[in-house]
């Protein structure tokens, strides 16, 4: 029953974030499950109102989505701004910092996240948490040839990483970029900006899952069945 | 004539550099010109006098031209350590801080150079600066997604990037890994390390071709035909 209203309300989160967009805009869509929802309520109102924005998809997942729902699709390197991002994450702080990456597509989430003019994001109550990296490892992207270094830098640095491996290949998960994910747990996290810095430094490091400033806004579903906006 | 003393020269630093390596050693070898002299240097040495020690390439150059001259390659991601890397460099100011990339192989490089517990770099006189990025920009390299992003990101913190063309294919130059190149003029840089952190925090920026604080030695090959060797 908790789960079933907490889906309702994520789904009623997903619908909050799809008003904000308006016809003309060139729009970004992060990945995942609640992004699904996000493409569903966009569809809707594209059907329903003529909604007629472009949209730009951070993996193939979510570009298969929008297309099969219809939505039109436009080439990032073909825009000139991105009006709006919308996106998921996996926990979120008080100061509106992000975890993502746990479907793997946290690169081209960041790069379009961060071209965008605004950031809101989507989740469920169960994403909040008073600090980032509480029962939640930070996903990074490196490059296969990088795995020696980033394995011994992340643990220089206090992160536990482990390689993850996922189904439908044998072996390690390949991102959409080509690159491999360390989920590296570093416990609770002090200062995110400044672990996000360091672990990009690291040479081979492609991307970290750390979001640090860059969400304005964020709509949380709550297991009671109203949305919550959190705002910085 | 003084270009022929100032190559005798570079062979000359070359040889000093590879005379570094013992048997037994796991080094990591850069890419370029230069490095091509250090190749045969060594391959001189295992023949002469029965140099073994196993090599990691930073780029497929180096790679075909080590296996081609006897040198025993062995996969990075088997080695517990690297004792000693040999690379080149495009410019080298007086903190031996680099420029690296215009063979585009600086990402692979940085990698081995960062594994590595000792980097000494080879160049001639005519590499020498008393500030990086004076004639000389710096390569940036960027996954193909964040093209968009990058080249805005690289103009607002003050740089004039432009796409890298090659020839062999239509279109940009790709690297080894699958990336792009951006060459980014800044003019002096009165901070290098500062200006690869800002580069490299941009999303989807794989590498910069700054290598702050990381050489130890450098052997300079002089036009008057004599090795310099600057420590640091």
């Amino acid at each position: 029953m908790r789960a079933d209203r907490l889906e309702a309300a994520k789904r009623a989160a997903a619908e909050r974030a799809s008003a904000l967009v308006r016809s003309g805009q060139v729009v970004g869509l992060g990945s995942g499950s609640t992004m699904a929802l996000v493409v569903e309520a966009l569809a809707k109102r594209a059907e329903g109102e003529g909604l007629r924005a472009e949209f730009v998809p951070s993996s193939y997942q979510i570009q298969l989505l929008a297309i099969e729902k219809g939505l039109r699709i436009v080439d990032f390197m073909g825009v000139d701004g991105i009006d709006l991002a919308i996106d998921g994450a996996d926990q979120v702080d008080r100061e509106l910092n992000l975890v993502k990456g746990g479907g793997g597509a946290l690169t081209r989430e960041k790069i379009i996240d961060a071209f965008a003019s605004e950031l809101v994001v989507v989740v469920d109550e169960g994403k909040l948490s008073d600090r980032l990296g509480i029962g939640q490892p930070i996903p990074i992207e490196v490059l296969p040839f990088a795995l020696p270094l980033a394995i011994r830098e992340v643990k220089r640095i206090g992160g536990k990483p482990s390689l993850r491996f996922g189904t439908g290949k044998v072996g390690p998960v390949v991102t959409d970029n080509g690159g491999l994910i360390l989920d590296a747990d570093f416990g609770p996290i002090a200062d995110p900006k400044r672990l996000e810095a360091e672990l990009k430094s690291i040479p081979g490091v492609v991307e970290t899952g750390i979001f640090a400033g860059m969400a304005r806004r964020v709509y949380v579903g709550r297991a009671d069945g109203t949305v919550e906006v959190l705002e910085r």
